[in-house]
């Protein structure tokens, strides 16, 4: 049986999956999964010294095992993978939407996403898995008087959209993402408002009222990983809530 | 007097600007000027190999003079810059839906965009530029029988939009874009398709009825760049219609 | 109740943990966990050309959220991290004692190891489970006809060994391993035969007689831990026998 | 009609071509161009903090287009390049050697020298224009009472010289280089003394009367050099006395 | 005549072989030459910040023409090897095991070995050698009074060991070591103590019986590599008691 | 006893210092000493294929402790070294103006100077003790009939001369070079051409008539240089005449 076109794939968040860190989470839609993790650091850029406030950065990167093919790390090729340069930009610009680092103190949060296994979407995965991290982590600065609650502005949550075979289709996977002719990133607030939208014509150009109806699904697509978002804080909340391991 | 919210900054192409490469033109939007070149290489990556068509790469700079602080050379900082890395990753996405690359033969096109004075949207300025530099060396290979009249689909070019104060604007200048809560890059061609639409929401999110208006603005801008891009091409193919130089 | 001086901590293993690759494990270690994952690369190295043989070559990395504080990459680090280098290649050195290479045709295999979580003792971890994971997808391109069953030597295992306050101990965690005095690597095969022994004195030196001590409790841990790679292996056979994903 | 022995290609200099830095010019000799643009930054290099003074440091880079056959980034080569780097050593030395930097204050003057168009004499090129560019800086640092009048020495220019099938010649353009059997660069002041002196023989050896020809040669051609110069200096200062953009 | 397998090759070490550095010899085991140079510099890595101590770290390279096959240099290859990063800090690691760097002051000793020539044993050569060098440079600093008489602990060297042809061989040479079976470093003090042992068997395992009978082999030819350092850190001080070259 | 303004430091060359390479040297010039290396590699850069003929490539470093002050190795900055990649490119072009390369069969000559001790003088030593080594390699290869003797062209030697304090001086040492105003090398053939002078004024300009004096005195230098490597040369060839090592 298919899904559907306006169908996730099933969603699951694994909260404390690491125990080492400050938080952790292990996101996995359909065949993807991504290992988020939040590490803090006791200082900021330089360029946000001056404001008190702190910063939020992310780093994005393929486990060589992730793919049916290895793929080569980063550091063995010699060179920054541009492809990975460009996902962990969005990744951060995406996540800093989500929270208001004046109220986190001078400190950076580290989100690191980390593709354990790739079936299409990583990137969007990366932000909907760093979104729930980061607010696990910064509630648990905040329970340890750390942070102030003012920190935490409307949740962030993204998915991919295309255009294959004429359909427009929600999350697509690798086999989807492969024959898309049109490729869609959305990212979305809890209000229902826009953060960030990235979508090419692939194979093809594309109409405005096709961007619309892709617009649509993602909105409703979102709207359910809100739910798992929401889900996976509460769970990692009760089990460990301030940021000491116990 | 002020610049109306829905004009484009005063734009000039002088096409051939440098003599050497198959094609160059020098694009300037207002006080941004981008030095395009065209370079022919007989190979073409591996994955083209078994097409037996060609390919267009796209690489972006900016001079160290081009802003009032020095900007550090990539090679200097020992690092590849991010924000190049992907910005070059979207000029040659965009420039690659203008040109059927079946349609020139084993070869590829190198696209570079040299930033000589930076004032805002350097990138819609180089996918502008920079379709107009590709499709004048693609003319000259068909002038000189190495590439098939199908190798030109509908042109491509970009501006920048997006919403300063509240209210939304086309073609951000950089005073304009510092203070812009949200930035958009729109490539479209010359059907009204879209291409890319990169939608970031700096300071604050945005609508899809805000989307909407943004889409507008640049669609009547980029209407207008379609028309410099033709004029540059007839110029530079009126002064030399092949791939020698004269 | 604290573990015995003599007790390996609870070790699990996780086949198929990632379906992508040939093979894949989770080795944990008490509070250490390490993703092996293998794959196959149709190719030698120049040096193996000639014997028409294979090759197999190890890579291992920490994940950035594996330890309380963040382990920063070596890519964004710009260099080699040092200990990365110096323990890949003791795993590859070590793994490659565990086959007769002639028997896999002129092909690479590809051990990643990387650490997920940090405790203490990740490289022996990396080549107990790079072991398995090997074996695993030899033992499936046998199944295919592509590896002769010659391929398989006796199995190899590590563990660490350490002198804690003046007591010889087996498996040392991170925080054991903080305070040793001496710390040993032990690599050896199913044949009670040494492969590798590094042993150092961090803060002191050591005995003849203590060195046989360690090899002593190194050599009961490594029997333990062939037990739980032949049930590893066979889990992953009973369940996937040949190369291709079902 | 071909150009005489002891003739320099046609010299043009445009100050202020680009407006962002702090002085600019575009130099072109013959077929040569080289932008060369002046930065400024409020540090020094360690070995200059004792003195109080300051320093020039000079960048030199070819873009791709500027030759018919593209020339690859140093970035995109993931090494320094060789020439660049010499280059860009004599460019800075030969400049230091034009003005007293006790002088300037406790700041560094970048003088970056990107060449838009090569067709020989590059290097040399780019100590004409940089003394120029380097000079509109230092006089608008002057005018804003930032550097002391002393800190202007004697001018530097410089000029290629080589013998061509026996003949002596001055400016080698790219074609006489090529086939040049001695090649020599040199770099003269105001009061008709050598700063820099690089002859090398290409394909042959040189007598010491050939060097005291080439050297007559040069010593001519840069006369007529200091004379641009002084008038693009003047020009620009005039545009612009001090270091605000107006 | 051939040497005896539990002979070392002819020993000789030439202190002061540089009159730059602080301290330096050339030491010689057959026909494997390696400079050990001692270089002060007056800081600490930050680990070492808080303890008021110093620090020593040690590099090591091998020239191009040190091996009838030339090596190429790290800078060249572009990448850090992996082999010279491993030895240089098992060479580090044995050094700092022979003194106590609290009492040498917030300083670092850099110890240099540059191999000359290779022909098996390079990197204990590098660590007697190191020691002898390093021993000379804090003797001097104790000397001068800048480091206190017991940084000095008892005197560290190394050999290496091997099972070639099935027979137990004392200081491999490079024909021996190319087909050896089982290679084994060891680095021991001067109270028979073992500081590393890192036994590998490339070709096959090792039983524990062997491991004993190795180590008896190394502990004999140390203890003459003792007496060695000793003549030549006495020529040495002799020679130049203090830091100061005359 | 001061050494006259027009004497050389005193000269050794001791041939075959290292056996392992196809040729050696170590040349010293006072306190200056260079062990030079040639290795043989059989192939050619792609722009020498066509030719059938061969290459020669010189690299140049300086060893950590030759110097008071510890030098960085280039590959631990991680970074080019601006001044080694100068001077290796001028040693390179030097000594292939020694050679005609087109006699020795489609091979590459690779000429290795490392800096064992510097004071003062190291590339002038690199290259006349460069050639004297590289001659050695190509006499062997001769010799060996591999390559023919109208290799061989007139010799090359280096030597530096200054203006300090007001006086031309010969052979600058390290203490020479610091005060020097004026700093140039120079290099000559056994003919009395010249094959590169690169005169630098550091402090202060020359006049034509002080660069007349200064050639002068270099010529004479080099004069004595000659003799120095025909001395050399016949030692080592009645040692090894061909490249076989016995």
């Amino acid at each position: 049986m298919t899904r559907p076109a306006d169908a996730l794939r099933p969603v699951t968040m694994t909260p404390d999956f690491v125990a080492a860190p400050l938080a952790s989470l292990l996101v996995a839609t359909g065949g993807t999964r991504v290992l988020c993790t939040a590490s803090l650091e006791e200082k900021v850029p330089p360029f946000r010294l001056a404001s008190g406030g702190g910063w939020l950065t992310a780093e994005y990167a393929m486990l060589p095992g992730s793919t049916p093919q290895r793929v080569r790390r980063a550091v063995s090729a010699g060179k920054v993978d541009g492809r990975a340069t460009e996902i962990q930009r969005l990744v951060g610009r995406s996540l800093r939407a989500g929270f208001d680092l004046d109220a986190i103190g001078p400190r950076t949060l580290w989100i690191d996403c980390d593709v354990i296994e790739a079936d299409g979407g990583t990137r969007t995965a990366s932000i909907t898995g760093g979104y729930a991290v980061a607010r696990i982590a910064i509630e648990r600065l905040i329970h340890d008087g750390l942070a102030q609650r003012a920190a935490l502005l409307p949740a962030v949550a993204a998915v991919s959209v295309g255009i294959c075979a004429g359909e427009p289709r929600l999350d697509l996977d690798y086999v989807l993402d492969s024959k898309a002719d049109v490729d869609m990133n959305v990212v979305m607030n809890h209000d229902g408002h826009l953060i960030e939208v990235q979508g090419t014509g692939e194979r093809t150009t594309f109409s405005r009222q096709q961007l619309d109806r892709l617009l649509d699904l993602a909105e409703a697509g979102i709207r359910e990983l809100f739910a798992h978002q929401e889900a996976a804080v509460a769970a990692a909340l009760a089990h460990r809530p301030g940021c000491a391991s116990v």
